[in-house]
């Protein structure tokens, strides 16, 4: 694998007993297992400003994180569109706002009204700010995840930040067989400061990487752990989670295509493969589709992505709401559909009660053959909470649904994210903080534009 | 459990042990699951007129059908309206055609242009003329079981069928906790002529059951074992197979729901107990949905619960594909869509290629690091058949598709059906047996026409 761009990495690879030769690096077989094997920890406490938003990585849950990194916006009144600060606004707001979310969801889309070195100012802030869940941070910049950390420590604490995961830094290599500086540099940041750092490849299958899965796997793995030891290396102890993203080409036309059985192959095996390693797994299995607006298709690949990831007992599942387009969109009305999807198997993986209440033997003594249970008094007990409800499927009959308007889902979904915006209120936050992540972000901003006037001077 | 209106099914279950009072069965502990795993096959063959249409029933295999029994059909052109003999003919035609559907399917939706009595005869003769996969027999009365034995016949010869699989009986019991005169006539039919006979329960928590889960499998299995008993009794050894179908309904509006977690985990604990008594599956979790159209709802709750029940091991799964408004509605997008999700599952379950040339070594050791695969030599030799292709899913970019016109799945599924209707060429079938299905046929409407003129005029 070749590590372009740092000498500093290059020296501590070699140290660790690598066999450096330029910038292309082999390690012994066994040897990156073995290093992340005897410190890398196999779970940890992803910690969120309001400590009942905190999550546990690893083990048998699953984080459910939005969608990430759209340049557009989609939505059925707009249609698709560039992405603006104001839209990863309204974002972040919908997804603090959905329970069926986790987490505070990184830049969820790309303000492309904000140049990229201030963008991530706004981004970690409106995190911090507008949601109290547990954030992502900037990964585009060893001086951005440098900023990422001092607005964390503004919230959490010098201390607390040094000591436990705040930060999810989601890295990717660039496949095949390549890490760069950039994501280097990054990872060099989050794991000296002890926070969680993501390894995951994303590979197109026949594109940056082999065409079959296994091929894929294999070099998914190997990309994997040689990012992963990194972090061990640098701070031994410091967490870190194994990733993967597999997906397809069309043949056709060289697409990204999502939902294929190739994909769903390379999740299920690389969720394995890393329980196996003995760190958190995450697979950006989510919500994926090359769907360029919410039907049936975008349903479809989403619904068997994401249910496949989540059954493959992935902890960490990016993109489980909100994307279209391959990636390139970020839905509105999406967003609202997926969450839905994501309370399903949250539910769904919850136990079946076998208490005497929940076999619910009295109520089948009192109704016996061939009578109804509506009326049984074991229903009326359980009437209000026995089943999670749909906030975005209909149930009624024909003519109740068309005299309703005969809606399709996405048009419902419209209607309850413009509700969700219309009655956010911001978390609360204490004053004297909220205002140093300001000064922060705007002191930082304006440090950024000076050096930027200077650059263009200089030319 | 009542069984009612049969004195000859009760004197069955008296000679086996039971504790029969009037109508009502009592079954000691275990007596139903001993005489069950006794005689009962585990796997056996589910014969088609085409030899290489067969398909194995149990174990690991997967049977995935299209929908049955709705009133109404949906297509995008026409909207929501009585099925008629028409529809179900197209229906026919286009389940045929599509190479992840594997049986006839039944009487996939009703001929409502055409008496009750009579609609049987069509169907069958429909299933085994337009279409050489297996067949769904009818159930509403022992005269059309032995209407379809007799077709059956015709197509297999006689000692064929008395020995072999070839006509699959779907019993649904009246939950909850009645077998009626109905059934068990149509299950005496089959079984005693060696045909494989479902016993399924079709329990809407809260509704026909209790609103827990736990009871509500309980009762399933109670009901299950109840029929299947007769089978092994009546002729020990004939196939049978246990079933599920647990819905939910909406406790605002009574309305059945589908694709709900608790839908979910009945069906996957269903599939459990069912190999632990040792017959093959059956569970009526395919693409349902309570949507009216095949909008984005359609599809997550049609892909969340045929993926779920594949993976939980189900050997039959009805309504795999057209199934729209809780079964009441049979749509011809939906049948293209759903056959997509059906053949990407079946994809998925295939092994993972691990020779040397799916592990791709000397592609990877070409390629070497920051180069791409699209021109290795590995890829070119795949390049054809790396992989599955959706029919509906579109994955180009935004412009392209924008230029294309920027149809929706369901728009372009609308052209496939089309298309498959108007390629479609008959299987291909002696001519005697043709001749002698349309003659029974018509005969048999002939004779029913006449007693029901008969009755009319005894009026």
């Amino acid at each position: 694998m070749d590590f372009r761009g740092d000498p500093e990495i290059l020296d501590i690879l070699r140290t660790a007993g690598a066999d450096v030769r330029g910038e292309n690096v082999r390690f012994e077989r066994g040897m990156c297992r073995r290093i992340i094997q005897a410190t890398a920890p196999r779970e940890f406490t992803y910690h969120a400003r309001n400590p009942s938003r905190s999550v546990h990585f690893g083990g048998a849950s699953a984080i459910f994180a939005p969608c990430a990194g759209a340049p557009f916006v989609f939505d059925l009144d707009g249609g698709r569109r560039y992405a603006t600060l104001a839209d990863t606004q309204k974002l972040h707001k919908i997804a603090h706002s959905l329970e069926t979310l986790h987490t505070a969801g990184g830049h969820i889309a790309e303000a492309m009204d904000v140049p990229i070195p201030e963008r991530h100012l706004h981004d970690v802030h409106d995190q911090l700010v507008l949601s109290d869940k547990p954030i992502g941070g900037a990964v585009n910049a060893p001086e951005r995840a440098i900023d990422t950390l001092n607005m964390a420590k503004i919230v959490f604490g010098d201390a607390f930040v040094e000591n436990n995961a705040c930060i999810y830094a989601g890295l990717n290599t660039n496949s095949p067989l390549v890490f760069d500086v950039t994501m280097m540099g990054a990872l060099k940041v989050y794991a000296r400061h002890n926070q969680p750092v993501l390894v995951s490849p994303y590979i197109l299958s026949g594109a940056m990487g082999p065409v079959t899965v296994a091929g894929c796997l294999a070099q998914q793995l190997a990309e994997a752990l040689g990012g992963l030891v990194l972090t061990q290396l640098i701070r031994p102890g410091s967490p870190c989670v194994i990733g993967t993203f597999i997906g397809t080409v069309s043949m056709q036309s060289g697409s990204p295509t999502f939902g294929t059985p190739e994909s769903l192959l390379g999740i299920t095996v690389a969720a394995e493969l890393g329980r196996r390693l003995g760190v958190p797994v995450n697979c950006a299995g989510g919500a994926v589709t090359s769907s360029k607006i919410p039907d049936a298709q975008a349903a479809y690949e989403s619904a068997l992505t994401l249910t496949t990831t989540f059954l493959a007992g992935v902890n960490m599942i990016p993109h489980s709401a909100g994307w279209l387009e391959g990636g390139l969109s970020a839905g509105y009305e999406k967003m609202i559909l997926d969450s839905d999807l994501c309370g399903t198997l949250q539910i769904y993986s919850q136990n079946l009660d076998l208490s005497e209440e929940g076999q619910a033997l009295d109520a089948v003594r009192e109704v016996g053959p061939g009578a109804h249970y509506m009326g049984a008094q074991h229903t009326q007990r359980h009437f209000e909470t026995a089943f999670w409800r749909s906030a975005t499927a209909d149930s009624h009959t024909y003519e109740q649904w068309s005299e309703e308007g005969s809606l399709d889902a996405a048009r419902r979904a419209n209607a309850i994210w413009r509700r969700i915006l219309a009655d956010y209120e911001p978390p609360p936050i204490d004053q004297g903080i909220a205002e140093g992540l300001r000064e922060y972000r705007d002191r930082r901003i304006r440090e950024i534009q000076a050096a930027g006037g200077r650059a263009q001077q200089g030319r």
